[in-house]
């Protein structure tokens, strides 16, 4: 049994993954993994993930060559959440930005807030992905 | 129709919200929240969840006087994940630690690795939540 396996996934056996960059501390990306895409991810040094959608795993990068390079994998208290920190080439989002967080709510009040881009655009998502 | 309206929200009304220390950076705590503890915190300017176990909404500090003072919410491309960055009081983690993410997987190594404990307490549990 390794520490992974011990981890507390939900039924689907799924586990939140919080991506951040090793260098900024900026957050990059969240997903969904689980064990076997985690246990890839320590044996490639690549970052794994789970799509729910697809039903498969996926390495980030496969498609956009940005991928994410294990630095370290951090658990909460709880055990039902990783924080890994990564150095990410090129961008973690699909649309161009460095990160999936691009935007914030501005200004901060609930009924007339709107979400603001924040940040720029590091590569064409249209020559990147072949599909979109 | 707020933009806290929009987003989109899993089956059970809930949406994944990181927690970043806006100041240092760090990655604080993972859990969920949903649109009215999403309303709450704004309206309070502290940051509020949903408990799954309890099912009632809660705010973080209520027990512990560790508040979380919003500074910023940002969204994820998908609008299916929030990044909550904060000024924390004391910290946020009922361990006692300022972070949840306290431990580090060491080493990077899926059959030998094991949890290592990588910060520091900055108060005592014990004093500080009366039932644990």
């Amino acid at each position: 049994m390794s520490v992974l396996d011990n981890l507390k996934y939900a039924e689907t056996g799924l586990i939140p993954a919080i991506i951040q960059d090793a260098g900024s501390g900026e957050v990059l990306m969240f997903a969904f993994t689980n064990a076997e895409a985690l246990r890839r991810s320590l044996l490639t040094g690549r970052m794994h993930f789970y799509s729910r959608s697809r039903k498969k795993l996926w390495m980030k990068g496969e498609e956009s060559g940005h991928f994410q390079d294990v630095v370290e994998i951090r658990v909460d208290c709880d055990e039902d959440a990783v924080l890994v920190r990564v150095k990410q080439s090129g961008g973690a989002c699909h649309t161009g930005f460095r990160s999936c967080f691009f935007r914030k709510l501005e200004p901060l009040d609930a009924d007339n807030g709107r979400l603001v881009e924040n940040g720029h655009r590091v590569f064409d998502p249209d020559s990147v992905y072949k599909k979109k």
